[in-house]
């Protein structure tokens, strides 16, 4: 088959590998019936992560199982699934506290922007649906994957309630799955910061109630001003910079959450500073498995549209174009179609 | 009267001040029943913390209304009050949102290692009892004021929850204080880390149920063996020092809490590993206020003997030997008797 794989930032190619196998027992092998970029793919890619061999890229995956190792029982050839960027065992102590992507066996899926991708740990990575999706929720469900899942554990991770005051920083793909998440959850008011039109109008469409185009202290002070000096009762922080570290902070009340998904690069916390401002604070890789049947589900019901984020289609052997799309954010999220 | 006052570093002089006056409306004074030294006085008095003037000692505080300013509408002359070391109004959205130590009104209490005190925005801060409290009760109560409360909102912070695995990191009197809180929250194992024999012995009084005397990458390997390699679902970081902080990281299960109530002193936290480590994270001077009445309810009842933590008693006017005692660690915490 053809694939995608990273040579050095900026030389992304769709190229021959071999086939994918199943090399344990515990392995699936899909056939994908649509894949995607991740705003993640792009630190590699612009060379703020080092590319130290050829990388194959690619996390955010759904399709038809083709074969399965010996010992999968939960999944078998034919079934449609989705699963996680993150590969857990759905068993050991922590994918039992909910914490999948911290799992003792996990490891983070890669080679999905193919085909044809090797699942390991397929009893506990992939959930099935009970019948075959239409195309269109399938781009729904493939959203499901990373984006939203990441954009729900924000969500999840700041804490937000009925009724809550959100806000979201960060307007790129994961931001908006956060609005969307924050209004499945009962946020009453969802501020986002952002600057670009598109993005704008579909987190307009998924819910969010202010848009605040300003940064640093004007964001900020616009924020205070939106929530009555008080902050921010949840925030979800979906950048990964020092700039909307600081940005969360300040907008966050006293008590209030943060949930911080996006990868930090470079950021430092002062401690100090924390403890004066005691935010609460969680994030890491979402453990979208624990997620993974109840958003499904919204999906299959057609209540989230998930899937709007992808504001550029591609056949997957133009996927260069699309990470250069992603790159000069010309689209939100790149939907690499797959040829069946 | 004579009231504390520190000069400066290893330099506390129990020394004429004038009689404290209502200043506003809303102040109440207080004549102190007894008082106390606290592990955060200790900051200054070793000059990690600068003493650019003379400063009057002392925030912790139980005793008498004497006086109070023509708004005080709650508390009356000859009522028995707990104060929390935060001022606070209870009414602003912090306190409402029970961050009563980030009030907007909010001021940290000084000059109570005295026999009176002013208590500003006394309506907000002080909680009376029904009657006038016994001799024990007064010492148990006074614990309430900070070293309890402040181990209590450590062990909320860390989100302890009935049948938790919970590690104390600090054997200080605001850590027993937390093996204390964790008990009555319903912690099933309450580990601390300690290496001093009068702190053990209180520390399994108060119901831990595991000593580890090691420290750095040896006690967090026997905190991991301890937990068959998961971690403590909450920790409670009772220092305030990178290495108590590393300590609390690496000893946490991901997804379980840390509760920091001890102040940072030159602590920094990589935001990469607070990510990827998936631990939640909460800390802060204690909104004790919003914890009073529940915890003065437990002493009356006889419930909890906080006051224990107490093991060494000095007249006021020795209020130096009680630094010097706490300094050298040969006494826990100071209780300072006040002549009546």
């Amino acid at each position: 088959m053809f694939a995608t794989i990273l040579h050095a930032p900026h030389d992304v190619r769709y190229e021959h590998l071999p086939d994918p196998q199943i090399l344990k027992p515990t392995d699936a092998i899909l056939q994908l019936a649509a894949t995607c970029i991740c705003g993640s793919d792009l630190w590699p890619y612009r060379g703020l992560q080092p590319v130290e061999r050829p990388q194959p890229m690619g996390h955010e995956y759904c399709g038809t199982v083709v074969a399965v190792g010996a010992d999968v029982r939960t999944v078998k050839p034919g079934q449609f699934v989705v699963g996680s960027f993150c590969i857990s065992d759905n068993t050991c102590p922590h994918c039992a506290y909910g914490f999948h992507s911290s799992c003792t066996q996990g490891e983070f899926m890669s080679g999905a922007q193919a085909p044809f991708a090797r699942v390991p740990l397929a009893d506990g990575t992939l959930v099935a649906t009970a019948e075959m999706p239409s195309p269109d929720q399938v781009v729904d469900l493939l959203a499901v994957s990373d984006v939203l899942g990441t954009g729900w554990y924000a969500a999840h991770a700041a804490g937000v309630k009925p009724g809550a005051v959100v806000l979201v920083v960060g307007d790129g793909a994961v931001g908006l799955m956060g609005v969307l998440a924050a209004k499945q959850l009962g946020a009453e008011r969802i501020l986002i910061m952002s600057r670009h039109a598109s993005r704008q109008k579909l987190a307009l469409e998924y819910g969010a109630t202010d848009i605040v185009a300003t940064r640093g202290d004007e964001g900020i002070a616009r924020v205070l001003d939106l929530t009555r000096g008080i902050g921010a009762d949840s925030v979800l922080e979906c950048v990964g910079t020092q700039e909307s570290f600081a940005q969360a902070l300040a907008c966050c009340r006293p008590g209030g959450g943060i949930g911080y998904v996006g990868v930090p690069h470079g950021v430092t916390l002062d401690a100090r500073q924390l403890f004066f401002g005691q935010r609460r604070m969680l994030g890491g890789p979402a453990p979208v498995r624990r997620f993974l049947p109840d958003l499904m589900q919204r999906v299959l019901d057609g209540k989230i549209h998930p899937g709007k984020v992808f504001d550029l289609e591609l056949p997957i052997a133009r996927v260069a174009e699309g990470y250069a799309a992603m790159d000069a954010r010309e689209a939100i999220k790149v939907l690499l179609r797959v040829a069946a």
